[in-house]
């Protein structure tokens, strides 16, 4: 369920709702909106929900409690009425602004990397994106420069001033992307391997969560949520199209779940351009 | 293969190399383009393609011939290089202007009907749809007013100035529309009725072909394939969303196909809105 | 609704419940259980339905009323409470024993169909299909014998003692298969164009309706539905494969559905072995 | 490619081929079939391709070199032509005799766990499976016992004499599971987490690898190979339904695959019974 505050309720009127939600053996959630604090209980409640809910009304500072039947909480709409809008350094993403983040697949040496971000800046990116840890389909494929890579990604920041989302596999590489990198992308491949999506969750950076190749809206927003229930609130969602019969495009570009999510959920939907099959 | 003839050519030169292909036992269909005239050869030529392309190569008034090895001939770009421009009476459909098309699922009644039609003229559109013969899923759901709905369509024209589109689902129901409405539109369930594709290629109104709900790119343009190949080359294309695992909206719009289509063939592609489920 | 009248009702009841239906401007259709007449009541009821409920459980020789919240109704177990066995001249379908029904793609000439039936008869199959109507995504491929392929299947049934299933795929093809075959196939292309449906409805043959390529089972079922509504009960379901994004089988076979259709309908399922791709 | 040696060549001959391919910048990886070793060779081999193939065909001991033209080698049928048999310690699986794994999802206590285990084993089933660490769709559902399950499993081990697989998510799991248990299974949505795959590729225990979601035979096979070139060769693949449009069923068992990974590879596929939904 969801305590919304009123609005002028007092820090100590919050901080009473939130050590009731925590005795009852529930985990409070706040998010301060525009000019209300909404904090989001989660836990199992079972047949007490109603009792609950009736006591959480008449807290000090308590303008209304409402029950959420989504499996989704924090990424709701209703604990987040008002749009986001996330900093990746300097680069505001969800404004109402177009940013875009392009760059190589993956960083394959100095010189292609270079060029690349010379022509993308010069195009207007003001995010770069580019792998150093590479998820391929085969093990005897290519698996990115690691490190050396990153390290790369980081003179690139410095000398053309883009920032850096590049992917994370696993909590090595998170940490790695944490130290060179500027937004950590989680990639499509490990949009349900729920413990490096904790370990993210504990991160500093901001999130790029790509959708799962078949991954359902519920999916794809708890997912999310597993990364937000950790502390990390800072996530962006990325539609890279999804696996169907069809095979004139590397994916489907399901388009129709841009306003699907926004009507759900505060998320920004960022888009993966596929390039068309040659 | 694709015959391709000088700019210049006389009409006898066209009609001497068509006479030709006849005496091979091939079909040849022709179509002029901006200033050439292109004649795709259509048949069973099993080993004899490499002699045949160099014998009518020297037919005069030839410039070059070349193979076609896609299964689709009169769809492909090949056979006909710039963009078609398709007239619904005044509506010209694919010149780079923006034709809207609307207006209700079903014709229910004259009421609905008119002021529905009054609406999206004011809105903009210059193509009235609404379906007058109804593919239901169940037998027993409301199968559409027939003929009466034609007539009432018949009048929006006059009264609104609206060109009309409307679903035809077999024989009688094509020579209807073909008698009271502007252009045939074939459902997503009969996109591979070939005998249904047959008759309207033999119709003299132009069609709406929507995209079977899981049809592949050659399955849709094939099956314009079968109309053209009847001889009605006025075929309008329309990605109306295809079927796959995911449930947020009733179809999941395929936009990649669009610039799919535009480079293997010179048909146009329309789309067809699909309302997010509530 | 379904009227289930009671053990040993009489003929005038079950008469007397079907006036009263057809009164109410509703249509019954009857079926003649192990020891009960069940009459399904089909149409628009509205707020009535309640109402109606009642005064149908109080006609004499009435057991009891049902509502149906499904929407297949003559395809539900309800109606029809015990497996159904239908009769494809000598072979029975659906008692229990394994009907194989083998043959060509299509009949392309007298010896390899008199080669292929021979073989089929020799190995156990009791039915011989084979298409002399072929639906082929391209309209330059074979498009079948026609008549003169169906004369030659009547032949094999005089000489081989097969029972002979074949597709149609137009109204035309639905009266020359009930002239030379024994059961009219209707292919997955055709699951959905309602107008054929109707027709075969009416027709004496039973049928055999193959699921669609991204055919939901309730759409399957009611396409068996709309056959029926015309008066034509013996229907077999063919599960043939669905589209999916796997390529290594030309379709994906999808057994589950044959629990769940026995589960919610009483229809026959049988099943359409893919070969898997070279 | 593989290096097919001679029958009865010699442990020196096989050293010699396996030094010279490590001398070429590749790397060996052998197999003991019944009366030959096989030698994959893996590696960036470019244009020098032709000329390796020929200098390694005229190696003492060795009887022929093919190319590999797939992109999976180890799981390949030619690296390894005769079914394989891998032994859960007592299981053995692959053999041609049918083995039963059976348990709950989850492991929820110890109650349920030895009243299941009690019942499975009556009922013939030599492999408890159970899960300890549980992928959840929400991150507020029941995430497992963790090593208190896994304990409780090893109980059972010792109790009923069944083997033990249960489920890794992370290096932290595999560490547990090769404690406690006698299997690692490596679930649906880890099947393409390739740091995971690569941990358990040098686990000593055998793996039990779930089938993607959405994978196609390739990558699933890939996925194998993933965990076979860091050395374990014990690898169980398990066909587990995949996601499609249907909604009958949980997933779409995809029965197959069965032959199309057997005419490929000679890797076992076991497979995952879906309950119908209700």
């Amino acid at each position: 369920m969801f305590v919304v505050m009123a609005t002028g309720a007092s820090e100590a009127e919050v901080l009473g709702v939130k050590s009731r939600i925590l005795a009852e053996g529930l985990t409070p959630f706040d998010h301060q909106d525009v000019d209300h604090v909404v904090i989001a209980v989660v836990g199992e409640m079972g047949g007490r929900k109603p009792a609950l809910l009736e006591s959480f009304a008449v807290l000090p500072g308590v303008e209304r409690v409402t029950p959420i039947n989504r499996p989704f909480k924090l990424t709701s709409r209703e604990f987040h009425p008002e749009d986001t809008v996330i900093r990746v350094l300097d680069a505001a993403i969800g404004d109402g602004s177009l940013t875009v983040m392009a760059g190589p697949c993956s960083v394959e040496n100095r010189d292609q990397l270079f060029e690349t971000a010379d022509a993308v800046a010069a195009a207007g990116a003001t995010v770069l994106r580019g792998g150093a840890f590479k998820p391929r389909t085969s093990p005897y494929a290519f698996q990115g420069l690691g490190v050396e890579g990153l390290k790369m990604l980081a003179e690139i920041r410095e000398e053309f001033d883009l920032n850096i989302v590049t992917e994370a596999m696993d909590e090595a590489g998170v940490d790695a992307v944490e130290k060179y990198g500027d937004c950590i992308q989680i990639g499509a491949r490990n949009m349900q391997n729920f413990s490096l999506l904790k370990y993210v969750g504990q991160a500093e950076k901001p999130v790029l969560l790509k959708r799962g190749m078949s991954a359902t809206l519920d999916e794809f927003l708890l997912a999310a949520e597993y990364i937000m229930a950790e502390g990390n609130y800072n996530v962006i969602l990325c539609e890279r199209g999804i696996r169907t019969f069809a095979t004139h495009a590397r994916n489907t570009l399901d388009l129709s779940i841009v306003p699907a999510v926004r009507r759900l959920s505060f998320k920004i939907v960022s888009m993966n351009v596929t390039t068309p099959l040659g």
